[in-house]
């Protein structure tokens, strides 16, 4: 219990950084009268990044999953232990779960306060949820979860990949880097379609968070669409758990 | 005492360097027949914080600070000594803020010697106190404090985790890069509202260099929002140092 | 012959990575209704530099040539061996270009199922075949020839300059990095006239993906163009190994 | 003397690196129909930020100066040694010189070569020149010079810091990446006013090859302004050298 507890509190502080400047970035490309204002994808690309980057920093007590994907996909890669004394079991999955989506919801709402007047002078609700969660260049949900499984499997199957090369792969041993290296490279390559949720916390956690804060003239929180960017990244988590067992020989 | 010079140059000589590479970005994204003129905000982003990498480098014998509100945020983290031999006492920290602060006004004046043909030939005296000083893109004094609040705390943080997660952090033992990395996320994604003050010195320097220095055709140096990049960022970074005792347990 | 189904697989995964990465990168800049339409060529370079980052990383039980230009100039350096046990010579080598062109493939139709929909919504067939293969700005096949020769030169030569700069180097040892920002600086700067293949599976297998695959309204594959991305590499990846050995001595 | 032939081919190999893709990326940028035509100065800083790092992989039997304005900063700074067994004299500071102009030279008519169609159906002679060398945003000599002076400061005062923060800055250690940032960060800084010379070499051979090669419908090679980039970085390295002294104790 007390490693869960550390991990509980890991995780929600990681996930929160995660979304705090993931969302922030969002906010910054897409808000009125912000200095980033149309700064284009790259820059929210690198903002996504380097969220994940500080997230990973400040998550170090629970081996920063900040995501329920990759916590799926380790379970299904067959690993027994999340930390060093924490067994995969559902008891574990659930408080990573649990933690992720709190952390996510914190963050978002951390993004209104620093973007509060923007929001404010933004007229677009759609602009308004876009700052928390995403939604499809051109919504087609068979094709949306498609890209959204492909676009995860990548994320996951490459963060094992991390574990495995070993001496060959060097930088995976420092940390936080490679996966904010891997995490812009995702949205460069396959945030085209979907906007890359690739992460059910990132994605529902801001979409509660916008139901339930007093956004200026917000409009619909699109739930018809909020089941793709959680299924699908589950799925492509699994996916990548299971096919590493055959794809990434030790 | 000794100790207490070599800090005193090392924060100084670093500052001077934060403020001559940062201020310089903005000179060239906003002066006139700049060649990175309208180069965008993540070439800004890119442009703080390799300046910050740079100043970092050479500030190796007062672990770089740079900035007040990160010695207000290891004073309030609780921490013994700033550097081996360095205790954390009301002189060692009013030598860092004053050296912080004659660094960034040096900083800014080399930024006015290398751009001053620029200067000269730009009609608009606002766009030369923003090569100085941030201003916010919505004038709101208390959200924007709010803005600079948590986006120093955001610096803070991590670069106190940086320090933490030992092992699992591995690129934090590599020094610069990390908060290098750290300062462009929070451009990127924090940086919206206000344009990412996030340190005292870098703002109040530069601003008293823009009253003093002779600029042709300089308007107001906008006195009026000076204190928000202030208190701002000692708030932000001493509230960082305190979380840090509860929410980045050892 | 267990060595060579290792490599096989090995090659096979990592290429696919690369293409599916590199490929998705250039549908997100170039198909419509996409979140990065537009974004610009330095998104490309990115988008390709951290393909070969995430490709390198899962390809560590065969070295990660990803290229038949670098299995070329590592046999024309001299190199006895790819891979510890893995002797250079016919087979091998042939190993290597089968899952190279088998992983080009996959990686492209992958592409094209993250992308479908915007396939579908893209008029102009020359886009689509862009996604898959490259084309010159100014075609001249002599020209073109050229360019590709001096680009993958520098691409094999500075590869095997990872090898040899020993503790003068350093990030060389750290992997996937290294050549991810060398393919980024290839692109940036020698890019420009035909797109820089650079690596005969990375266009010619994507071609015949685009041949094979049902693309909605798809035009020409351009097999009139297709040598010089082969040719040019190959030769280009020759005459950098020979090179080194006078050039980059021990 | 063997250890002089050592360095002269060291030498040459990196400032031809160095100027093929530094080179490259300015015709990519301003060249007609290259696929980066008008992608932007961060871009270009990019392109030069990696050109330094790919040409000091390859230049590790000369330490990688590749720049007659490190080689005399390190002069000024007082150091003995260029390399284990190489005296800092007359003899040694000629033999890196000449390198690094010869490397220029051929750097530069490499890049006329792979962009041979784009200057054939490029029409402004002056952004064919631009290719080769730099030119100011404000033609004013004196300031010009206080621009590049500063600049060049900042990289071989940095340069040098690299070398003696030890511990204190990690990466310092790991070669080639952290001059490449460095150099991003000074073009992203400092190379408003005149696009970032810093290097005699750089600017003096590609002219001289500017005004040797035939190259379709060229103008002047400017070479009333050539002095600019020679002396200004000269200066400026030397005052770092003796700077360093002073401001970056051990």
């Amino acid at each position: 219990m007390d490693n869960l507890g550390s991990i509980f509190l890991s995780e929600t502080v990681g996930t929160a950084m995660l979304l705090l400047l993931g969302g922030g970035v969002v906010a910054n490309v897409l808000l009125t009268k912000s200095k980033g204002f149309n700064g284009g994808w790259l820059l929210i690309n690198f903002g996504w990044g380097l969220a994940v980057y500080a997230g990973v920093i400040v998550s170090y007590n629970s081996g920063a999953h900040l995501n329920p994907a990759v916590t799926v996909g380790l379970w299904a890669s067959g690993a027994d232990e999340f930390m060093p004394g924490v067994a995969v079991n559902a008891l574990s999955i659930l408080t990573y779960f649990a933690a992720q989506m709190l952390g996510a919801v914190i963050g978002a709402a951390l993004v209104f306060l620093a973007y509060k007047k923007h929001f404010d002078e933004t007229e677009d609700a759609g602009l308004k949820l876009a700052v928390f969660s995403t939604g499809p260049g051109i919504k087609a949900y068979g094709w949306n979860l498609v890209t959204e499984i492909i676009a995860t499997f990548v994320l996951v199957f490459v963060v094992i990949g991390f574990g495995r090369n070993g001496e060959a792969g060097g930088l995976a041993a420092l940390g936080a880097l490679p996966v904010a290296l891997l995490v812009l490279a995702i949205g460069a390559s396959l945030g085209g379609p979907t906007g890359y949720a690739i992460n059910p916390a990132r994605d529902l956690g801001p979409r509660i968070a916008h139901a339930l804060l007093p956004i200026k003239g917000k409009g619909s929180s699109d739930w018809s669409y909020a089941w793709v960017p959680v299924v699908g990244p589950l799925v492509g988590g699994a996916l990548a758990g299971v096919a590493s067992t055959a794809l990434l020989p030790l």
